[in-house]
């Protein structure tokens, strides 16, 4: 039998992506608008308090195309946080006007496919824990996308032995430290969370760079054989402090 | 041909989830809020009532993400029970200011995959019935799923003999052993009720488990070569006392 | 080349599913609603009539789950009269209320895939007549799934040859046979016509039967590898009668 | 490398399906309905002329089934005339109580597989051309659907030589050609304008021969390893001067 | 391993299609519908000045069919022009009467499979240039449909070696470059930007050179064997100058 491999996790995150009712926010008063985006910017604020004392992270971009116009990235160390955080979002003046267009619950995770070294467990590693629980970049722009691993005839990932899946894999990572400095890539486990096996976040400063890894990356047997694909969304970063601008009308 | 194998079968289900219309809700007056609260709170401890002289089970969960915020589970001796227990709901106050946007039906399954001991059919044992007719945790975490077994070209369920079913089912249940005290599974079947095979309903203490047992079950034969998987959804226990602190508005 | 073969057709069908829209319902005064009752069991006094005279047939089950709420089958002599009756129901006031979700299109079909004997036209039979034109039964539980015979690679329907459907379906029919009295099925055709290829409706006294002959079935070769699926919607009866109850609010 | 066939293209094509809003309808006044029907029946007049003067051809018909309420046919000279014709389809009071539910954008389309006879050009001879631009008939039913050819491991269309495909087709066209009188086809090509292949629309006295035609061409081989599909519409013909009857409420 | 192939990078893409809400735009007064026009208006001329500026191009063709009325695609240096393009978009007036209803994100791309010549990078050529930052054509006719590369069993572009692509995409290009003059093709990439993996935009004088090259390339074995095709939309050029009365009610 195939031996599964043992993951290691950090915070919850939650991907949510909604559209903007520009019409129905045109048709509030100035005076809702102002009170909306102020009472936005206070939570904004709290949940900048987190990421400070370093008990989660969160990321706001703007994203391009009819499939969503905002896109928020949330970690938070359970679940129940990560619940009461959407709820508060939800229950906000501001969340009257965004139309939920699509959301995504998984965890960071990484994957023990190395052999451990000299008796060390690597999640006690500090670097592997500031892996686990990472303080988001707000670099330019970001990408995201939920995959699978594909399960099909001769293609099938979960049959492969775990060596040929850690040298697939192995193979994989080195397209991508190819782009170290480059693309920032945040890897998180969704298998009983929602409906693909992983999503995946990447973070540059110039957004070429995001086209170029994931196209590079096409071309690895680990994807070119085993990856699925679904909805890929891109964006821009949006500040605290842009967010009138954006939202002025 | 292939032999089917006998099921045996217990309280009918309904998974049904629900998305809150905070914008609506907002626009309800107090009083309506409190008494569509108060009026929901009753038909849980009618449920609860039920669940109390045994002839049935509820849980109702907090789904995480825009798929739903509320996840129910009910469980009922007959189909008419279920209906009728659908109909209330959907009658109720709170019910307007839910958009239904899932639901699964099936029954509480269990398979004869083994040979039957000294003469006794198993369904007649007490401990079948408690499994058949059960009453629900009311855990930390609940993660559901349906499935459908394959059939296509090489990896086709439905043309495997009985006993090679049966021992791929054996091993994969073993994983799910490696998980007691830690997750629950119940398995409904739902073929000729709903659009897939299967659903899977598991509990945990820790959301971790959850993902942690559906992703080492991957690697199981069973699931890698034969299992087909759809939507996802995952949430977090809400008590009926808690349900106003989380409607408040 | 494959020989295809001939049917026999009886009554055209409607599969007419409806989700309640129980806000608005509430919304209507007392008296709107006892109006639309009284409008829609007129109809279904009218449908009545019809199935007396031998000219049609109709049932009405509430679904269970969130698809729908409404189960309607109507069976006509032409396409003619099922759109009439269509538009009539659509026109009610109680359709105001009765949010459209799925529908059906076929007719009632028997294939002669048995070879004629004595020179009889087996469509000439009275027996075959009452089965091309049925009295729908009002059975305590009713199944509706539309199914398409797979065209993929090596399990490829349509190139079987006649024989080998014909001994396909032959052994499929003996696992319904054992059945008998439990469950009564109707095949409709709907090539050409909706969008899959046949429509299954199946009814029970006892709604576990349902499940139990669709998976038994599944292992039949005809099914296992020539089977493919789509939606399954299960329901309860509903008599006339017992609408007034089901729509009070 | 494979050939492609040339093909001779005539009138531009639009199939306009659109669902009425029964509820809205009767919200309006008697007035609106009258003036409303009025207008549309003046459109279908001048749809009419332009028919009569065979600058191009329509037809409309009932849909049977939720998928749609009206369906139209249009064809035109140019995609211009066809865009005007839909902006003032779309224009009309009418349309208000239409909702839009499917739409396909296609050309008239003959294939030249067989070889040109005595250096005469197909595309100049009078029968080719009264092909291209046809009349549609007014019979009593109609079926439509797109559909592409399959281009899956052992079973593509395209890497066939065009000998191959062209035999292929004309097998296929001696079954067509068996219901000769009964049921007239158009083929209309898609390539470029719209999600499949090609629209196929069927025009039958009695309904009961769009069954019979698509599903015995199911067997042939250019259908059963070739043919994929997706929707299928089948209504009743609907003249202007039952127009009104039929939206009397 | 198999090699990537370098790609040369231009400006970004965003395709925007809506459907015009006719009902809602005959409900506003004369004054607001004129108010509306003029301002749509002044953005497309600040647009045509970008365009003069070769800042970036754009185009405004009408759709046939239900998929949507206006089609747009908009060419900038950055993403985040056309993030701030989109927004200004989206805060008109004649936005509120736009149902956005498909989009999508790209680069115009164009690839180095052809060996370096003489040292010179081709990216730094004047003609590359003009075709990395092309302005668009304003020709009667465009269609444009996203695509991706087969990755299934045996036919799995990203196996093949850099070499075999090369080869399969020039013998690609000779059929492209038979509708020299009569079409104009635009590529443009989307890995880790959107659903499918390239848009393919065309633009002929004659819509029917649309469906023929489309047409014929399909028997190329580059798409044959190794495309993937989703969603097509076509449709007729829109002068600013018509702008008014196309939207005449």
């Amino acid at each position: 039998m195939v031996e599964a491999v043992e993951t290691m996790d950090g915070w919850y995150s939650l991907h949510d992506m909604r559209v903007m009712d520009w019409t129905s926010w045109k048709l509030a008063s100035s005076e809702e608008r102002t009170a909306a985006i102020a009472e936005f910017k206070n939570l904004l604020t709290k949940w900048e308090d987190v990421e400070e004392a370093e008990n989660g992270s969160h990321v706001m971009y703007q994203a391009i195309g009819q499939k969503a116009d905002f896109m928020f990235m949330f970690l938070r160390p359970t679940m129940e946080e990560l619940a009461d955080l959407e709820t508060a979002f939800n229950k906000t003046k501001l969340a009257e006007f965004l139309i939920p267009s699509y959301s995504y619950v998984s965890v960071i995770e990484l994957a023990k496919y190395r052999p451990q070294e000299d008796g060390v467990d690597p999640e006690t590693l500090p670097e592997t824990q500031a892996r686990l629980k990472p303080i988001l970049p707000k670099w330019n722009h970001m990408s995201f996308y939920p995959m699978s691993r594909r399960r099909e005839g001769n293609d099938n990932w979960y049959t492969l032995e775990k060596d040929a899946r850690g040298k697939l894999l192995y193979e994989h990572s080195k397209t991508g430290r190819q782009y170290a400095g480059k693309v920032k890539q945040f890897i998180s486990g969704s298998i009983g969370f929602d409906d693909m096996e992983w999503g995946v976040t990447l973070f540059a400063h110039d957004v070429l760079q995001l086209k170029k890894v994931v196209y590079q990356m096409r071309f690895d047997e680990a994807t070119a054989r085993y990856g699925e694909f679904a909805e890929f969304f891109v964006g821009n970063h949006l500040a605290k402090e842009d967010l009138a601008a954006y939202l002025h009308v």
